[in-house]
């Protein structure tokens, strides 16, 4: 079975075709510009094929992937027809979807329902869903895997909100969480490498990236995890603040007689990294500027990691324990600065980094703690797309085709 | 040397005449309803004295403080000549007070001007300081004591917001902390119950009541604590929702057409208890409402719980260990169910509370973890009058006074 892993935004698309057999990448590739002009970048083996086409709507660019897949140099099947099921990544999938599911008028109909609470994610990704469907026969089943699924598992002390009740019943304000895709791969894959049963494990999975969030995966379960109603809560990231004082909010939305957009905006997208540092919202450039002497972009670092310290406490605390702490994403996988301030000082907790396997990790699957650490501390490189190719295998696969 | 504590709101007065040699309370009181009618609650040994008043102002009231601590039943003193001095709670102290300081015209100042970040706290305690210097004689000396002042030693990481710099730069929009009168009071308090030097010990201090704040006290400084620009952040309170997704925030004012003030009410009068329960404020009556069968009372107890118990953790995690935890406040000193809860399943942590000790302390001073518990457990009842006092008479003895 060969499987199109689609994520897609409001002017882009991503995506991946995976050989489920085998779990090989056959090809990937970006396109952009969508609405605004049209580029597409292929990629399959050592090929590079970048293109300028028109990409008036995501129809046109579904198009364009399916003919790089198909047609020229960067080809890897003979017809469309090969692909044999499209699995999208949902971001937001409310209290209806703990998992992933075959997507229908009616799941389709829940996703529209859904960008009420994710109004900046699930449109695009819907609009997305309906090109997608014109592009391909209904004979090639679809799949939609949610970021939000393996939070469900949430307790409601966990993901209520210390609002008036009512809000939670009205519009389903509670927190969700964020990346369940990645928490529940780089969980279920420490368990795989450990030859343990997930139920066996408390692990606190760090996913850090532009967007990073926290998961205490207690029994293979989330437990709790610090992205709440949308992607902005949690630690500080590229542009977003993380939590901040609710009444913070408010008195600069005073101050600064600001519009509830220009406040969502500001938090969205003047924050995190960029609205401490004043320079950037890019982590290596954060350093380099920390390196050279900014000390606003060294603070901006020093709050994310220890805002990130402070949560591996928190969850221990939640879980009544702590046997792993997984660092995954971006920074996760490449920032040994990160990793080593996050587990500095944690001896209290069990937790012995191995300095210099630290340093030298930059993306590596390894155990980066000590021999003697009680707690292991790991570098495990995520890969959302696989795991929603997988999803998307087992559900198809459960419907006989 | 007798001291007059006076803690101030806007529509009312409470206060303690201490004698400073015996450390032995003389006299408290409070005068309620000011600028609407007027009533005094007067209560020295077992006498109580009550009456009704006019309190066109605070300045009525506090005469009327002087009249019953010297005249009539309720006299402990002949002639007010005996206050030697008057020590003031001042909530908010900005970042230009990390101590408490003789009240001068430019400290006045400097509180009206932190008015700004604190509008609910200090301009009533600001009214009520100027009427007691009308009523008292010039030469009695007035010190304030600021909720915020034991946090100023905060690091930069713990204490800013990852919100855009400028605003930091512009109305010092940053994390101050409260409560800071009493989580100093009942952590120096544990050092001088254990014999030991505040720098050898790592605390996180439980302030549990109407008001909630949680602080991590390291070397005898606080690092981290919960509340923020206002006592609006961190754990569920009584009315209060404690810490919520800054996006959920913006969400509901849309969704609700609230104004920021508007805003500001839900998130410090219907919520917290009181919002998620829909029943009541009060920690007592949510315990018997959940004892009952109500299930919205149950669920505010237990985040306010967990919430807690995560922030022990956080704040183990933030001072890279923990070698005890002190419950104090209404709930933390009566609540025997809530430090059960937040001590429960913590022996990873080093915690085990001594489930019989604890059931039966009801705001006793004691340690309510087993002896070979590694993180000792207290309950410490707090007096932010007494320590109020403490900090004016020694400011006050300073003077040569």
């Amino acid at each position: 079975m060969k499987v199109l892993v689609i994520n897609a935004g409001s002017s882009s698309l991503k995506y991946q075709f995976i050989d489920m057999d085998s779990e090989t990448v056959l090809a990937k590739g970006l396109c952009e510009r969508i609405g605004i002009g049209g580029h597409i970048t292929h990629k399959t083996g050592d090929k590079v094929i970048e293109k300028d086409l028109e990409f008036p709507t995501h129809k046109e660019a579904f198009q364009a992937v399916v003919d790089c897949l198909t047609k020229g140099e960067g080809a890897v099947i003979s017809d469309a027809k090969e692909i044999s099921a499209i699995g999208h990544r949902v971001v937001q999938g409310g209290e209806a979807y703990s998992q992933s599911t075959l997507i229908t008028d009616e799941v389709l109909q829940a996703a529209i329902d859904y960008s009420e609470i994710a109004p900046l994610h699930n449109p695009p990704i819907i609009v997305a869903i309906k090109a997608c469907q014109e592009v391909f026969s209904k004979d090639v089943p679809m799949v939609a895997v949610f970021d939000t699924s393996f939070h469900q598992t949430m307790p409601e002390k966990a993901y209520m909100f210390g609002v008036p009740y009512e809000y939670y019943e009205k519009y389903h304000v509670r927190k969700y969480g964020y990346h369940g895709t990645s928490h529940k791969y780089v969980s279920e894959r420490l368990a795989q490498i450990l030859g343990k049963d997930p139920s066996e494990l408390k692990i606190v999975t760090c996913h850090l990236g532009n967007g990073s969030s926290i998961t205490a995966v207690d029994s293979g379960k989330s437990v709790d995890t610090s992205m709440g109603l949308t992607p902005l809560d949690g630690v500080l990231m590229g542009t977003r603040s993380g939590s901040v004082d609710p009444s913070a909010v408010t008195f600069l939305a005073e101050k600064e007689h600001m519009s509830i957009q220009e406040v969502n905006d500001m938090l969205n997208k003047r924050s995190g990294y960029l609205g401490v540092s004043g320079v950037t919202s890019d982590d290596r450039d954060l350093r380099a500027a920390a390196l050279a002497g900014n000390h606003r972009a060294a603070l901006a670092g020093e709050m994310q990691r220890y805002q990130i310290k402070k949560l591996v406490g928190a969850y221990a605390a939640a879980m009544g324990g702590l046997d792993a702490v997984i660092f995954t994403g971006g920074i996760g996988e490449h920032s040994a600065d990160c990793r080593r301030d996050v587990c500095s000082n944690m001896e209290f907790f069990g937790i012995q980094l191995d300095e210099a396997k630290n340093a030298a990790n930059n993306g590596d699957e390894e155990l980066i703690s000590t021999a003697d650490s009680k707690v292991q501390v790991w570098v495990i490189p995520t890969n959302e797309e696989l795991a929603i190719a997988r999803d998307t295998k087992r559900i198809v696969e459960g419907l006989g085709k």
